[in-house]
């Protein structure tokens, strides 16, 4: 299933994308694509419907952030080795992680507004997995059985902010508008290797980003069962599990966003997202 | 007034202590602690009841967290000068922000069982920080606009996973059970000087830490205006804003806790808390 959420920021409905591409609505089926919803419970009963049963959304809506209520938004940094190189830092023992604050989570067409005093705005495609059933202390083995499903993350980071302001680079990450995540959720059930798949990142039509998470340095089961040796992970919580190479950062010299640039990103079988950038609000 | 949560973990109902210390059901009167509520709207109106016409709670409740649906647990690292010296790090020039996974937040008393493989997890009393209102790029002087109130935070920390596995804090802040926020969110109208607080930590009747909000590096309305900056903060965040000296770290040898060990710890006019130690579940 493709679970998405559509409608005005703040009163977003849920629905699905059928096989035609079709929007078809779930609103008084489940409360939201959240919570509950994902879990494998959840998902089961949702795969009991025939979307050709379900009312088509009208017209053409925005889409809103594939999931809501997200509890934790977790990234893995420096995840690909070759992203580690650009930016000049060694490839990890283990995984490094860092938070993006939930309140940065926006729609994956969303146009995104530089924050007050941006110089350093940078892009970084991700895959990002959607946690099911609540993970505590799981192994490698039996991680997988805790994803829901995965979704295109754009984890943009203000560098200055992040690098150069003091301390952790939560304070980079966590801008409002900087967590585009969908246009959907793809159920797990749908991605049959989630290290086989094709990213890619384009600003103003130019390749910046062309990678596989082949090449990730920790997995998505490791980096699930990792994580949560550390702390639960909940229905709705998302992962975002490092960028391969190509960000603004790493090129020579650095290049950042600027008003009207364009961000189009894509993951093979999760869709695309595009984000036009605005100056600050 | 002072605003709590009360009953079986996951299951809390809204409440509010009264002169005498009784708590008074606010179960369909609000949703809960949370949001809307904690608005300055939202306190307007919950100011208009009369606590003696509210039905008392029977008998002596659990406390839960004093505050549900947190979006952001925000951290001040190293902000008070004699702590970021016992630490071995130099006082920042710009607030420290870190998170902590808002799954980690637990009831005031609640017993806390150390993480798997735990040899260093520590104690630190902080003042936490209520946003009522949204905050967004505010200046210093309208911030303590936007807060609702204050609590006590013990802002628990694994040391090993914080500074000996690799990255960023988050990792040594985020096991379940490392955030218990309350008993009790007293409003801001209630708390006259929020940097002229007496802190103090006992373990095991030992006085550990007794420090005072006034030798904070940034204060209250700094630190809320400094992280609007960065990112918007809404109704229900909370920012735990450093913690004083005395921390097991700092000690020589350095001390932590121990299946059996209890914490307490109080802020004037905060209240207090106390946390039994036991070994992972």
């Amino acid at each position: 299933m493709k679970l998405l959420r559509y409608g005005e920021p703040g009163h977003e409905k849920p629905g699905l994308l059928d096989a035609d591409g079709a929007i078809r609505d779930l609103d008084g089926l489940v409360d939201d694509i959240a919570g509950e919803a994902l879990t494998a419970d959840g998902l089961a009963r949702l795969r009991t419907l025939d979307p050709a049963m379900l009312p088509k959304a009208d017209g053409a809506p925005r889409l809103g952030a594939a999931v809501g209520r997200v509890g934790k938004f977790i990234c893995v940094g420096l995840n690909y080795a070759d992203h580690a190189a650009e930016s000049g830092m060694p490839v990890p023992e283990q995984p490094i992680l860092f938070m993006k604050a939930t309140s940065a989570i926006a729609g994956p067409n969303d146009r995104l507004a530089l924050p007050r005093g941006s110089e350093k705005s940078d892009w970084e495609v991700e895959l990002g997995v959607v946690i099911g059933d609540v993970a505590r202390d799981v192994p490698v083995e039996r991680a997988l059985e805790h994803v829901a499903g995965y979704l295109v993350v754009n984890d943009l980071s203000e560098r200055a902010f992040q690098l150069e302001h003091g301390g952790q680079w939560v304070k980079g990450k966590s801008c409002d508008g900087f967590g585009p995540i969908g246009p959907w959720l793809v159920t797990r059930d749908e991605v049959p290797d989630p290290q086989d798949l094709a990213l890619r990142l384009w600003v103003n039509g130019h390749p910046y980003q062309d990678g596989s998470t082949r090449t990730m340095v920790f997995g998505v089961a490791q980096l699930v069962s990792y994580i949560s040796r550390y702390m639960s992970l909940h229905p709705g919580d998302i992962i975002s599990t490092g960028t391969p190479p190509g960000v603004g950062l790493g090129l020579n010299p650095p290049t950042y966003l600027k008003p009207g640039d364009v961000m189009e990103l894509e993951i093979e079988g999760l869709g695309r997202q595009r984000q036009e950038v605005i100056a600050h609000g």
